[in-house]
């Protein structure tokens, strides 16, 4: 970790870097507990110019061949992989992960970039020969203007990634408001998107805070809106973008239920759990919570597996690639997280791990939270019915697969699932029946590939479509039905082309 | 037209006919302007009930078969060409339209119930094998649970057949409201769904008024809503059933613009426009109300072309099938439909042709209105910013093709349009830029075939998918994706299975 | 079973019965020995007006929109379904399936209707706009024209209904040549589809030998050929019908090889065993001939099962609805059977259950043969190495899955397989990599349903694509690709359109 | 044009170069005349080698990820763009190309290669969840192992690129033979694509003539053939291929027609024609060598509008990026055209510019041939009938559209043709209904972009999928279908697993 004299971060607007605003607000490095930086937020001006340097792009951008664009977005997938030590490195500071995991989090993204590229093969429109007599009719996907992405902290290079390449790609203009808690990666990204080709004005970054986020859900000339972050605000992100004739997907909250049966490969099942809970420090839409073993025996074994796996997890400051995982991205996080272990135990759970007192010795104002394991955690406790987004593992039991799975349908989320088994009726039965929209057997982190789409149920995804894959194609474009008839032709059918007799 | 005693309609709720309610309204017959019927206003129990038959109904028929539904379907299409008499007739007793304009809608409907029957095809998911080591993904797109839809007066047998049929085909179970003032034909449809094999509960009717949209708006077990109206009820619609955690699509009004270039093969374009504007009395969502002649010597011989021909038109009971089009559907109607004439009388246009004061003879209190020609309006006036939706033709004029597009594109809806040349640049040009989601090219009303999908653009649509065809597929499906690997296996690697040695 | 005169099968050419050919042919009731009626087996001039009957009719229903197409299938499974009864009792005279069985083979036949009637759907074009500069690309499917069908006796209607009716439904004419062993209920229900309104010519029927086979296949009217048949039959036609520029799916023989793991649900595995192998008395070409055993013990177990339940299995004439299965075609075929049985016992498998004299009491000149169990069956026996298209199953005995994998690899056919566990790993490992088209999962007779396609690997089918389902819309349509674009537009851009000044 | 020692050509097998084989050919440098290089011809040892080493590559390339090996042709497309020059100069040197002409063939074939890069996108199967009660059925496209390649002279680089991008994408492995009049540009490409990541054996090439073509379709482990080349050897390939269990594309020769109604834009036509007639020479399949001008008045100011902008035309090196277009392949070929000239010229068609006499002052051994103008056709003609693959351009006048459709429907080619219009309805009537495979409106070289695939009608294409595209991804690849099942579970339903009671 390089000393760094405080760095500002502005915007990016119609292809220029502008660090201005209505002020700064301090950003921090969560390994050292340091303000290592600033970030402009954005005032009034600074998002109407966004928005206004878009609206002019569009109509260029809009009349570009599918595939010139796929090259500019194959290009910016090239530069991201040249500059991927830079970005871990920015991703590391700010938000805490260690490289391996941010790099593996860019990864993510970057497929997210190689699907937006296949662009001429997804934006295919159907065409029906003879819909009646004489008449054709198909349909054109159309780019619908200037959409904005608000994005949360946690996946600060990835999510902006599940969006813009592929809004763009479609033929849309683009404006994104990162997490201010750690905006640098996705700036430098946006830069490199620039230098890929996009014309000015097609990618803009503006910074801000909810002022910004407010402003671009109430401008006329934004026409969508896609968010991820806590359900309350998605929830009202929602029903603010709508109000305001703008298509919207918003994502929030899980809680995200792994259910062991005794058949299971414990050994698989409890190494999974481990990297699925406490990755990322549990800072994840997608991690594991709750793992409910079905019947006490098997829950016997699977706590003992975990506690001697969990002995070997090393947590501590980004910088060093040996750690597990590194520090809670702040400092009230840490004191969040910390309240629903207190009260937890409070409420009867049985403390098996306890990672309250984790520190990283070289840098002791670091908010480091180290694995927590939760044993005979039930549906009444705080920390099983709220999304801690902090590496603690609840332990639920329960006597058959119905009961488990009883649960995960009982909870307002339902993002992501998974069963562990070798059974191929109990995997099926499973995936069949339950309320969660992203379904793993035995893959504790079901992220759909990028050529599939990643969407919750319930309280987990508020709209129609999913994030990136087939969805983004959809959300991103306005359906357009063209029905075609030819009346009489003077040219074909006229007598003055004959042969003068 | 026969004689009838009062006659009554109440609900289907869980298979069986209900005649109940918080209240009886009457039904009008338009023609005659007597009222000949009533309709049971639904109170809060019978909405419950309706929708509490839906949920129980659900399970199972979620785990049907597709194809098993998909025969249901079908041979719901064969039961619908069966009553095809007895449903015009409803239609043209309730409603007013000559029995050949509701055959033609009554077979617009069954094209999307034979599209429904497709859906074994319809809802294949993706599958990705291997989409990482040893890891497969797939997409199922599952029902929703309880589906809800509330349908206009102006097509009370098409457009519930535009939901149900692809709603209950994809495994949902379905709770339709259609207009009051129009319920018999579908409310008959819906009983010969229920013949052709729908378990009970599956598909339910409430008629009422704007408590029973209320209460399906928000009750909980209601997980998506389509609706078909006015735009400020649709906008409303819209941003309640999202409130409430549904999706929703809601289609509202519009105003839909045919422009004629010279080179347009006049005849056909003149007739398609009669056709286009005073079918149905102009009661539909894709009647052309607006054409713009590009050129003055274009638009007098247009004004002239559709003068002569407006003389053979015949406005006059339903009853009558040499009858061009019927009535308006209500007193209240007709003297709103008048009134905007008067008022574009005062602001300028010219009354070409003036339909006012027509009746037929027979039938002294039917709401009768005669197809009627304003020429030169203009933006300004009232009769061209608002929706009439009564036969009403507008003409205004422009100089290119350019400045007749603006006009379009400046008006807040964005239904249907259709562009009358032989010229296939001016085609295209057309299509690809102008505003609108439907677009004809020498078709008149380019309503999409049942495997398209019909939608307007700005205010016409709310919603990010449009109506039946494959977007309904969308609709009213929730994706899920599986990501499924397969750990050790103790069957196939295991040694106990060696023959002894 | 009634007696009948003798009766007589000719010829349906364009729309016409015809009683003529070169010759007559008798056909045999297998379940009494008797030849109940007679075949004309068409001559040259019969097969030539077919073609030409086909040929006319071509232009007309080329430009039938193919919602009309698809209406006219959808209404010939109605009649299907009407007179299923006579068509059962058609195929069991002709054939001597059980009605249950032949009513079985007859639904499979409709599902291929029912796909073929969602053909506006599956004859979809892709459209790329602006796949260069103000250029656009579609596809259109278009039909190839004069299509021909040669199907066995085996399936006499399911099989010509894999093929016409989605033929058809593309826009093709075509001309069926059924097995001459049960001519009846292919031209029955070909006079069904005529009747629910296929307009004349676009659906013809030739009975015939191989002479008729043979101008199909040479004459350069016909575009395309499909065949079901044994190997050597499909190598010869799909090599002649190139050679004489037709497109040629032809399809072959198997030996279907199903595994049983020691974990599989043993009583599931056997029932499922039982009927894949006898039902239809074997003659079915994804029939289970092999059942591979993984284990000793798992063998005894499976043998032991087999035994047993086999004791009720019951043969006998087609007209007793308590049998199980019925005799075989002919004599000849009976013979052949028998000595392949005898042969075995020769080469050392051992005879578990001996069905060599089964007969039918009542019809004592019956083709019948009884289910027959071989264990102990090794790959040098001609009893494994060909297909022998009768009752019979073999038991092979392997130390690991991967023998048994082996097994099937190097046999020379792969049409079908099944794997019998509970086991996911083993599922994935089996399917994945064997080298067979159609695999079952627990799935004894994996023919897949009308929304996927069927087809065998290596010998069992020769041609890229496979019979019904997606891959014969392909197969049926050949790819027309038309670039567009529009220069100068003198009506759009001409000055003479503009107010003068 | 740099002066060079004689340089040698060999093979590339299993990932090494390799510089031996039966005997070594001379390659010509077109421009010069003389010979610059020579090519090993292989033996049959070095065929047999590639074709194992493809063997042994496929099984660990088949199970890699499909996202995988499109991330390799993804590096593949980076590699070819970097290295375009060297490309260029290769195909110019052996072909005789221009550069613009080189580098517009070495685009369209990265087009292909970016296509193949969607692979994830392009191999997903079909998923039918509940194909059955409780069964699922899906599709898995799997790769068909080794697949060769047998590619022209007259795209060096482009064809090569349309076939094995794909093919490896799929997951086969592949041996491709270039043509052995110009194979270095291949060799250098196919360096490349190692360069970028294949795997050693996946990708194989083998110079040689007949006999390597021989025995690559005569090899039982070559699974799949495809073929670009003149008709009687697509034939030819085709048969043999099939006759020796292979699926086989193999395109053919062409004459491909342009229609040139009267109301088209005469100044962009004629340019149009000029580029698409004697570009390459006219050693295109898809050049046109035939325009049909309907009305003579339409062909006079046609021909004096051609006559006019020949004059600018120049013919020369390929080192001078001035010229338009280079010399003939080869000596025999320059012989072959001047002969069809001579004929026409006796025949009675009027040579209105006559290319007979080119040449290159600087290059007089050079092959040039000038673009050549034939006025007054007729279809009785030598140069009308056949193809002859020079910068001839033949002008046939005709009274009617209709009779211009005839001329092309009745000859044996149909790969291309073009109507320059400005008439919608003139341009969907022959879109239509013409017997060709690819179609242009305004477009002479209707060659489809890489998302749709490249397939003629009648003698221009043998088998039943085009080449590159989706039709591509059928090709390459085998249906599997797998049906599946999950009897009784011993883990979900035990009652081992319940809590002791």
């Amino acid at each position: 970790m390089k000393e760094t004299t405080m760095y500002e971060i502005g915007h990016l607007i119609n292809g220029e870097t502008s660090l201005q605003g209505k002020a700064k607000q301090d950003i921090y490095n969560p390994s050292t507990g340091q303000a290592d930086g600033q970030v402009w937020l954005a005032g009034e001006t600074e998002v109407a110019d966004a928005i206004a340097a878009a609206e002019r792009a569009f109509p260029a951008w809009r009349n570009t061949e599918p595939v010139k664009r796929a090259r500019i977005i194959q290009q910016f997938k090239v530069l991201l992989e040249a500059n991927a030590d830079r970005i871990v490195e920015l991703i590391g500071q700010e938000h805490g992960k260690i490289s391996h995991d941010a790099l593996g989090e860019l990864k993510r993204g970057i497929e997210n970039v190689e699907y937006a590229g296949y662009v001429p093969e997804l934006l295919k429109g159907e065409y029906s020969k003879n819909a009646g007599p004489g008449i054709d009719t198909w349909s054109e996907m159309q780019p619908l203007g200037v959409v904005a992405g608000i994005t949360p902290f946690n996946f600060p290079a990835m999510v902006p990634l599940w969006m813009y390449p592929m809004a763009i790609a479609c033929g849309n203009t683009f404006v994104l408001k990162p997490s201010e808690q750690d905006p640098a990666s996705a700036l430098f990204i946006a830069q490199l998107a620039l230098e890929a080709g996009l014309p000015e004005g097609v990618l803009n970054v503006v910074n801000g805070d909810k002022d910004a986020v407010g402003q671009l859900l109430t401008d006329d000339r934004v026409k969508a809106v896609s968010f991820v972050g806590s359900t309350p605000i998605a929830k009202s992100i929602y029903s603010t973008a709508n109000a305001h004739g703008k298509r919207c997907q918003a994502l929030g909250g899980a809680k995200n239920h792994a259910i062991v049966l005794p058949d299971a490969d414990m050994d698989n099942a409890s190494s999974a759990l481990i990297g699925a809970a406490f990755g990322s420090s549990g800072e994840r839409c997608m991690a594991i919570s709750v793992a409910v073993a079905v019947g006490d025996e098997c829950a016997d074994r699977l706590v003992a597996e975990l506690q001697t796996k969990m002995k070997d997890l090393k947590v501590g400051a980004y910088s060093n690639p040996d750690n597990d995982f590194g520090p809670l991205i702040s400092k009230a996080h840490h004191e969040k997280v910390s309240a629903y272990v207190d009260g937890a135990e409070t409420q009867g759970a049985v403390v098996v791990v306890d990672g309250r007192q984790a520190s990283d010795p070289q840098y002791p104002d670091g908010y480091y939270f180290g694995g927590t394991l939760l044993d005979r955690v039930t549906t009444g406790m705080t920390c099983y019915q709220e999304e801690i987004f902090g590496p603690v593992l609840c332990i639920v039991r329960c006597p058959t697969l119905d009961d488990a799975m009883a649960l995960i349908d009982d909870h307002i989320y339902g993002n992501g699932t998974c069963l562990f088994t070798r059974d191929g009726e109990a995997a099926r039965y499973f995936s069949d029946r339950i309320q969660v929209g992203m379904v793993g057997i035995n893959v504790p982190l079901p992220v759909p590939i990028a050529s599939h789409s990643f969407g919750g149920w319930k309280q987990s995804l508020f709209g129609d479509l999913s994030a990136y894959g087939p969805d983004a194609v959809r959300f991103y474009t306005q359906r357009k039905t063209i029905t075609q008839r030819w009346p009489s032709s003077s040219v074909r059918e006229g007598a003055s082309f004959s042969f003068p007799s």
